[in-house]
């Protein structure tokens, strides 16, 4: 009796991505021990080609942007990803070769993230390819680091640069140039700060990945503190492909882009005065650059200034609805 | 700051399901501390509208089938469930109700299996309705019913009634008279039998839930112990429904629909020789029917008897692609 082409598909794609307790995706769930004494830290993101993703982009860097967005989210925790599950439902008549770079995507990040594929469903669809991806990962007991935490006075960091995804899906669909292809390179392989998230325990009072927009984003820390938060918007770190668009004026409001438009995957952090040393050690010992773009202050909402002056953003981030 | 409708959307039909862990479906991930010296066992599985469950089905029924198709595999390992992620992928547009009826119904079902909502994602779909959802549950060590195990001479059992769902389907589509709406209601609020699930260690020597197709499925379990198995048409229990269908020949092939359609989501398990009673005894304390409608033997593939004759299937089950 030969394997339906559905069962065939996922032996030779994603069974090689198999880790430990997957039980080679053949049985009906996964099963293993979770790490002794932790406490386990789990997420899940979808994906839709054309909402988060353009249908064209190549498949591998598709496979490792829905581990990595996750990722972002176990980071942002403080937490060590070890696993995950995935559920792919894609047009009938996807090539056989969309799914072996999907695959070898996925198998690029597991050895880089250090985690295993432990299950999922692969099912058909008439619409768009739909991904979603369930990350697991564990913490130390009580030392998850939260987004309610930050108090006033607390400093409002950013790791990495911000704004380059969103310049980066500008640049891919033609509106911004991007000669060296590193803005597009942001949007389509984030890079979850894994290694600083294991770091900020004891050295940020709250933390989240910025997915949505910084200043909306920001507005989460804040809603969650019951207190509201001061940038200065020349102090948020741009990379040097994103100050050349901004300076070069080739996006209506380039700056007000990068603050508002998502696809970052830094850390946004709230960290208390005398941590900032701790802080800083953790970013080096991470290779991952921090700045301080402002401090927690005032009783709700995000002012963003430039120049002295209070900017009027048409909006703060991304809403699917 | 008002939240984006995204969030306050989240807020008002999600967050009321939120579970022990789940931080509101506030932060980036759910944290919490697995059950003490337990194996964890996590399945995910995706419907999309047209392919999964018909677009005019009503949203509750929808978000129990979500939730039920994957307790029915966590049913499968012996695992008690305990808690769930999900995302939703909804087409711009999808009314207020829609969300409110689909949480309804996750409510009733957390209600009944005893989980909660830990946590998830919610996105904007140019495409038809796409759900994924990952239970999570637990297990004793070692005590997980895998699908390998069966050995030649072990009976092949399934619990209730098989051909319900496929022909519940055929109904909604008119091909099939469903006067009392039995089948449809089957096809849309599968039954995973959680209870039967966790009384099988030391019971079944191989388990599997019947998801697509029991001829299928059935050549899973066979392939898994490296044997084949010999089932008798007649002897799989149809509900009186389905038997008032496959009798007045008002689906082509009614017995055969039954066998290899799918949608059933009843264990199927090997059991050797000498546990039947033990199997009575843990059916009886579940409040369902088990049947057996053959034996393991053989080098391998599925033989399907009926009144002595070997019948011939079109097919097996279902593939999505």
């Amino acid at each position: 009796m030969t394997l339906p082409p559905e069962f065939d598909l996922i032996a030779r794609h994603f069974r090689p991505l198999a880790g430990e307790g997957s039980l080679g995706l053949a049985d009906d769930a996964a099963v293993f021990v979770p790490p002794a004494g932790r406490a386990l830290v789990v997420a899940a993101d979808a994906m839709v080609a054309g909402v988060h993703f353009l249908p064209g982009d190549p498949a591998e860097g598709v496979g490792r942007k829905l581990l990595r967005v996750n990722l972002s989210d176990l980071a942002a925790m403080g937490a060590a990803p070890f696993g995950y599950l995935m559920t792919v439902s894609a047009p009938r008549g996807t090539p056989d070769a969309w799914f072996a770079g999907f695959a070898a995507g996925l198998a690029l990040d597991q050895a880089e993230f250090g985690v295993g594929l432990l299950g999922g469903d692969t099912t058909a669809t008439p619409g768009p390819m739909t991904l979603s991806l369930t990350a697991l990962g564990s913490v130390a007991p009580g030392c998850a680091v939260l987004r309610a935490g930050a108090r006033a006075g607390d400093g409002v960091w950013v790791s990495g640069t911000i704004g380059d995804g969103a310049l980066g899906l500008d640049a891919l669909q033609g509106r911004v140039a991007d000669p060296d292809g590193v803005l597009a390179g942001r949007y389509r392989l984030p890079r979850p700060r894994v290694a600083l998230g294991l770091r900020l325990h004891g050295v940020a009072a709250a933390a989240m990945d910025v997915s949505d927009g910084l200043v909306q984003d920001l507005g989460h820390l804040c809603r969650a503190a019951g207190i509201g938060a001061a940038i200065g918007a020349d102090r948020v770190p741009l990379s040097e492909a994103a100050r050349g668009v901004v300076e070069a004026g080739s996006v209506a409001g380039g700056l007000e882009r990068c603050l508002t438009g998502g696809d970052d995957y830094e850390l946004l952090m709230a960290v208390p005065a005398g941590r900032e040393a701790a802080l800083a050690d953790a970013a080096a010992a991470s290779g991952v650059a921090v700045t301080r773009i402002g401090r927690f202050e005032g009783a709700d909402g995000v002012r963003v200034t430039l120049g002295g002056r209070v900017m009027a953003l048409s909006r703060q981030g991304w809403s699917h609805f």
